[in-house]
């Protein structure tokens, strides 16, 4: 089973850092899960295109904050019950909207630090990876 | 004045996209601190280089999280205290070492989730640089 995750956000790929390190986590997920980027414009069409999911994840800073083993234990869990399909959302420069906040079925924290959107992006996918490798016992994360 | 920054690590930079991002933070950094990047082959070499510091701050998952507003004002006083220069270190693949661990000025926790050495490298500099600008109350953190 291949696990779709879709990550709204606001922006765009601009550095092409991250584009490589981007490419490189999506390289290494393929066979368990392919990353769907959607950038939308602004926080009013990211609210619109995200409120037509079903279900998502949102990214806070008064999130929980996971280890990574409890962070895969989380992932697996939800793809578990609510099937393949994962929905994950970054906020604007201005964090989440209150619709988003409210609406998400949990709200996540990286850390209690606060990243730019490319490191937001980057951390999570290798998190996303990491969260497989270790639902899978690999040697990854040791 | 320039704070002169050592990260002392095991290991070395061997993805282009991380040479990419560091360089383009170091650039930034340039007029503020010059970061100093000091690779060690493992463990034993890493404590007896970082032995010869007058001391250190270390990287640990039990360390002190800290926001970035926390993490600026840290920093800045550990500069009006200590001088320019700011010695933190990267712990290896088992961690830190009881030595480095133990005789630690401070540890500090980046996030509860547990990054690669790459990924932990490009968030310390990019906290480096937001705690700079913080410090200088630029709109970069905003």
């Amino acid at each position: 089973m291949i696990i779709e995750i879709y990550i709204y956000s606001v922006g765009k790929n601009k550095e092409s850092w991250l584009t490589l390190a981007l490419a490189e986590y999506e390289k290494r997920l393929k066979t368990a899960a392919k990353i769907h980027w959607v950038f939308c414009k602004n926080d009013s069409e990211l609210e619109k295109q995200v409120g037509l999911e079903s279900g998502w994840i949102a990214l806070d800073p008064e999130g929980t904050t996971f280890t990574s083993e409890a962070f895969s234990s989380f992932l697996l869990k939800q793809v578990e019950t609510d099937g393949k399909k994962l929905v994950l959302v970054i906020g604007g420069s201005d964090g989440l909207t209150p619709f988003l906040k409210s609406k998400a079925k949990s709200l996540l924290s990286l850390s209690k630090l606060t990243f730019t959107h490319q490191i937001t992006r980057l951390v999570l996918i290798e998190q996303l990876y990491r969260a497989i490798e270790i639902g899978k016992n690999s040697p990854y994360h040791k």
